[in-house]
């Protein structure tokens, strides 16, 4: 077989309760990547896409975080509700969902209009 | 910023010793990773490559494994002293390693030339 025709990584990092950046995944369930492989299977996908447990992906202010390749589509504050949407309309249809997609201005950046800033709030 | 110009991830899954499929990252050092964030940092690249922990990415008998995307390039086998080469040449040179190289038809199978048969050895 092929690579992947999308591989899909989810970001599963878990930090302390108070910290700044915040965590993906502050439970460590693994949750969201086990929604996509779940959604993924249920299509017939699952040999032609991989839902990829990630470490930190340093997008962490508009995480939970996301990001499809070799699309190179970022996607931030997904939940499991926004799975199958991502799966269908992305994965499947190759129509990336729009409304949850991080801009290029918003990636590896330290400020930007979706980021809180910090020390005061 | 834009995206990462490249993204490394670095299989970090860790497995019972005796488990049929190895493991990338036995000793769950994610030593790997770690060099590979090193050298990206020696040689000014770190805001934008970035050297990303992974879950199993699935290619476990050709492990350790890498991938580096956008380009679709996967790696098997590699050890911390492949990481300067693989660092400088794909990465800063944008010529991939080929002894390196995990060959599309390695990809994704239940059997190919450098995946030791089960049970027979």
């Amino acid at each position: 077989m092929a690579p992947f025709e999308r591989h899909i990584f989810v970001c599963c990092n878990q930090r302390p309760p108070d910290h700044p950046r915040g965590s993906c995944d502050p439970g460590g369930t693994e949750a969201l990547q086990k929604a996509f492989k779940k959604a993924l299977a249920e299509r017939g996908l699952k040999r032609r896409v991989r839902a990829n447990k990630a470490g930190c992906l340093d997008q962490c202010e508009h995480g939970p975080t996301v990001v499809v390749y070799p699309d190179v589509v970022w996607y931030g504050r997904v939940t499991e509700a926004d799975v199958a949407e991502i799966v269908d309309s992305h994965i499947a249809g190759g129509v990336p969902v729009a409304r949850l997609r991080l801009a290029d201005e918003c990636i590896n950046t330290a400020s930007c209009p979706h980021r809180p800033k910090r020390n005061s709030e």
